[in-house]
This record gives C-alpha cells, sequence and structure tokens, in this order.
C-alpha cells in the first residue's frame, strides 16, 4: 500500500510569537498599522455582511476569558483573550491571545497566531480609524494616559495614521510614563511626560485614556474635558471596569462598534439602557454622522470587537505569503479515507 | 542588559496529532478509553461546579464551526469544533477538532492539544459512562448503526467498560461497515456485518446510532426497537440532525447531558419544549433514577458537552507529565516587564 500523502489541509500555518515580531519589522510597525487601519476600516463598510455576537465570557474572581468569533460567510474567524489586572504584579502579562482563521465552507483552520501582539496592533488601529472620521480636523497633540503594555502602538496609530507631533503622556505610576518615553524616543516625536492627566490633556485633540485597573475609575472627570475632543476610551472594556466620569458621558456624542456588547462592557454601562450611541460603522459608510462641530466632544467607548480581530488575522495571513514567518502545525487529523480515523491511529502503532 | 529570560508560562505544551496517537498507544487504547470514562463521570459527579452554556455555533449552508467553553473556577477550557458531512466527498473530515486548557486565575494557556481523535475518545468514553448506568444489566451485544469515523472508538469503549462482546454492524454503505470490521478484527470480539438496520439491532441490549447526514433522518423506526434496549443517539447533534422517529421518543425514557443545549441540537428537537428528559449527571449523582425497569427503552440523547472535553483535556495533561509526546510552543508573548510589549519588539529588530 502507497504510503498515504497528508492533505495539505492537515498542517496549519502557525505564527509564534518570534514570527509575528519578525513579520512586524519585515513590513515596518508604522506602516503595518496603517495598513491595518485601512483592513479594519474595509471590514467595518461591509458590517452588515458578519455574523456578530458579544463576545462569550467566563469570569473570575482575577479577571476574564474571552472568546471572540465572527464570519463574513467565507472565513471564520475567532479569538482566545484574557483580561487579568493583577498579573503585571506575577510579572505576567494582563491580556494575552491568539487566533485562528478558518474556511467556513469546510470548517478547516487555515491559520493560527498568536496574537497578544496581534490585538495591540488592531487595537491601535482601531483607534486611529475612529479618530480619522471623530477627531478635530487638524489635530496634533495627543494625551496619553495608560502607559502600560499598548501605550506605545496608540501612539504610533495616531502618528502614522493622524499625523499626530506631540505626544503627552501620564500614568499614575512615573515608571510605566519613563518606559513608554523611552520606547518612543527617536520616532519624531515631541513626547512630554506628566505628572497629572489634567496637566497631559493640556492642548490635546485626542485623549486616549488606556489604563488596566479593574475597577469603576475616574481617570477624567468632566471639568477637565474641553469642548471639541476626541476621546478614544479604550481601558473600561469589561463589566465593573470604566475609566470617565459620567458626566463626560452626558455632555459627549458617543460612537460605539456593536452596542449589545458595549452596553455590558464599555463606558456607557454606567449609563442608562436608552444612553443615545452611534455605531461606527455607520458613520464610516455615511450613514450616520460622525462629528457635526468643532465644540462637540466625541467620544469613541471602545471594547474591541470580534471582526477587528478577523480584519488583523486575514491581514496576517496574506503577509505571510511568500515569507517563512510561520511553522505548519499538524493539528488536524488527515486519514487518507476520512472515514478510516481508527485505521489511521492502528497504523501508526 | 542581561539576557530576559522567558517564563515558563510563556510555552505552551502542544499535542500534534502524531503525538496524541503516540500517546494512546503508549497507555493503549483500551485502558485509555476506561480511564477517560472515569475522567468524564468524575466530572458529571461535581456537575454543579462547571460553568456551563451552550456552545456557540457559526452555521453555514454546508455545515458549523462551535465553541466550547467551560470552566470549573480552576481550570478553562474550550473546543473548536466543526461539523461538515460533505467534507466526506473532498477526502477531509466531517468533524475536526482542537482544544485548550487555561489556568483561570491568570488566564494563561495550560495547553494546546489536537482533538479529532481526542473527540472520538471522548465522545465514545461518554457513550460508556451513559450506557454503564442505563443499559439492560449483563448486555453483551451491540448494535452499531453508522460505520464511519467514529465507530471504532465507540464498540472499542463499549468492549472495554461494558464488557460487550458482540457487535453488530451495519451502515448504508457496505465499504464504511467493512473497514470497521477489518479494523476490530482480531481485538476479541465476535463482529457480524449487517446489510440492514432492522438485522442490527436483532438481540442487541445497546443500540448506537452514529450517522453524519446534515437531515432529519430515520435511522430508526418505532417498530424496529423491541422493549428494555438502550439507545445511544450520538449522530443528531445539530439543528435539523436526527435519527430517530419521534414515535421512539414517545415510548422512551430520555436522558441528557445538559437540556439547553439538547433541545436546540439533539433528537429532541423533534419534539415539544415540554418533553420530559432527565439530566445524566443527576442519574451518575444519584439524584434521579436511571432504568427503572427490564422492559423500559432508554435513550441517551447525546450532543457532546463542554465538560466531556474538558475531562478529556485534563486527562491528556495529566498523562503527559514524564512522556515526550508534545512540542512547546510560542505563542504567549512574554516581555520581562509585562508593560515593555513594545520594548520587547523593538528589541527583537
Amino acid at each position: 500500500m502507497p504510503a498515504p500523502l497528508p492533505s495539505e489541509k492537515a498542517y496549519i500555518p502557525f505564527v509564534s510569537v518570534e514570527n509575528m515580531m519578525r513579520l512586524v519589522h519585515h513590513v515596518g510597525i508604522e506602516t503595518m498599522l496603517v495598513e491595518l487601519t485601512d483592513a479594519v476600516e474595509a471590514d467595518f463598510r461591509r458590517w452588515d455582511l458578519f455574523d456578530k455576537t458579544p463576545r462569550v465570557a467566563s469570569h473570575s474572581h482575577d479577571g476574564v476569558i474571552e472568546l471572540m468569533p465572527t464570519s463574513d460567510g467565507t472565513v471564520y474567524s475567532f479569538k482566545y483573550v484574557n483580561g487579568h489586572p493583577k498579573n503585571m504584579s506575577q510579572g505576567l502579562q494582563t491580556v494575552t491571545a491568539f487566533g485562528l482563521l478558518a474556511e467556513v465552507s469546510t470548517g478547516y483552520p487555515l491559520l493560527l497566531t498568536e496574537m497578544t501582539l496581534l490585538t495591540a496592533l488592531r487595537t491601535a488601529a482601531t483607534s486611529a480609524m475612529a479618530a480619522r472620521h471623530l477627531a478635530p480636523k487638524g489635530t496634533r497633540t495627543l494625551a496619553m494616559i495608560g502607559n502600560g503594555a499598548q501605550a506605545e502602538f496608540q501612539v504610533l496609530a495616531m502618528k502614522a495614521v493622524l499625523g499626530i507631533e506631540e505626544v503627552r503622556l501620564y500614568d499614575i505610576d512615573p515608571k510605566a510614563t519613563e518606559k513608554t518615553a523611552r520606547n518612543l524616543a527617536g520616532k519624531g516625536l515631541q513626547l512630554v511626560s506628566c505628572s497629572t492627566a489634567q496637566a497631559a490633556i493640556e492642548g490635546a485633540g485626542i485623549i486616549t485614556t488606556c489604563t488596566a485597573d479593574k475597577q469603576f475609575a475616574t481617570i477624567l472627570t468632566d471639568n477637565m474635558v474641553g469642548a471639541g475632543v476626541h476621546i478614544n476610551a479604550i481601558g473600561g472594556d469589561c463589566p465593573g471596569k470604566t475609566e470617565l466620569h459620567r458626566d463626560i458621558l452626558l455632555r459627549a456624542d458617543t460612537f460605539v462598534e456593536y452596542p449589545p456588547q458595549t452596553r455590558i462592557e464599555g463606558e456607557i454601562q454606567q449609563m442608562d439602557p436608552d444612553y443615545p450611541v452611534t455605531e461606527l460603522w455607520q458613520v464610516i459608510n455615511g450613514r450616520a454622522q460622525g462629528r457635526s462641530s468643532e465644540r462637540q466632544i466625541t467620544l469613541f467607548d471602545s471594547v474591541g470587537f470580534a471582526i477587528e480581530d478577523f480584519s488583523a488575522l486575514r491581514y496576517v495571513r496574506e503577509k505571510l505569503a511568500g515569507t517563512d514567518y510561520f511553522q505548519k502545525l499538524d493539528i488536524i487529523a488527515d486519514p487518507d479515507d476520512p472515514r478510516d480515523l481508527f485505521g489511521m491511529l492502528q497504523r501508526a502503532e
């Protein structure tokens, strides 16, 4: 009997952390952030086509583990992601993730990849996409509040996509600000390290909050926020975790990804169920108004949605073509006769 | 600066298909089926402790892709699994799967493994567990209807756990029966290949149906089923996919895994929402009656539940200790300073 040939579909390309870093440097991080922003925006334009469901969360005392599936009818994706604020004190990541693309017609996986880095990149790209549609025109100054693992990605996306020139940094822990300033040195940005949130937002047209406490926090209060700014709130992303005082939300026009998920997880969990929100995809498609005046406060209450991961996974899969930035993983049992799974096992003895 | 030491948590043990086959042969398939049956039963005994949710299904024209998460508060698991009946005609598996264990306290993965083989093993173990509690005492004959990829696993579990001696095989495709009979030859079973389902169930105390059509099918009709048998229906496992005529369900006492999922996916999707069912875990725990008379028809309407995968994943993790049946996968980004994800990326340039 000739040796059975394993089907090409039985080996799944896997992108390790090391290979993801190689891919990022191969493309160039700012180029990649621009391309990811365009990839996410392209999928927001065809929002209607996607299977959408709030993520499936398993909450525990210390954090949450979530599965985030979606599909455009041809390709399926999901991400596994955790959020454990106290991990940092053990030297572990607050957020780690990996994800998968699969073919809808067969259910066979197409790609498995680390997504801790990729999530930081796609979250930054999504922020930049929202700011492209909502921030005041000509903004050159960003306040970056919360200088943890995602801060540099957020800053570079705003630079690459919107032309931000000045970045004002603040974190409750000055060491985090030092780390971020050090990492961003030499990137063509004017960096100002601030000792209060109030100081950080002076003159900023975009305020990004990205803090990790799992509690109702008030990173920004109403009196701090002047007219005309765009706020990008990405740290409040699970029940019981918010960053903004509710008075800000009463003055702002709020834009969200997927309302059924954001009402549970976002800043607007503080508000009544009928607090008005606009879906960002409708602004991008021209179906709803974005910024309508110079004095308006716009808020992107971002919690992260599965379609953004879908876009990032598809982007990575395209970029892998012709490179060796992946391994082949023997994860799908593939007997020559599909009904003969047991025979395959038996012959392996 | 000293080179950062990657945390041990950053490398996740991965069990490939090849290593899973090595593990099965190392343990011995019948021993493994007995141990898996006990592992699943141990978790059914503590059913109340688990986070339970119907699986998250993404249906398409050709099949379904599902995510099946659960947690006992200490360990989290999920399985990715597809079901695409027409895959077989393309030389592909109808069902492929992989799964993950993670630590609830940190969200960090503990194990990633193929689960196409492991699903066949745990499904067989679950059938044997149910039969141990529901089948008529002293049954030595099994009718195995549907001789596809799972058939041999089902048969061997019934042999190893219940002492089945005679197996009567039937499939709509005689080649599938030939394949199953060939694979089971020399395993200490008396094998009878039958040309009708009616002939296959003659004298059988346990009837297992495991067919793959994605449609309402009638593998068994009411007149075929005599008093006193135990039916193990595992092929009807998604909306629109059933195997038994509803008249059988009207005569049988039906036992299920998790009613909210089974009412959508199981044989009982044909019945009224108040069709009475007994949860199998309650029988195992002595909280509900199993078989109550010699003439009773018991039906295990099995669709597969996340806790069974949890048990199987935990079992595999324990069995891996001290072996080399796994690779280490670099899937978690692990900077020495957890807030310095960007610095890690930058230093890799």
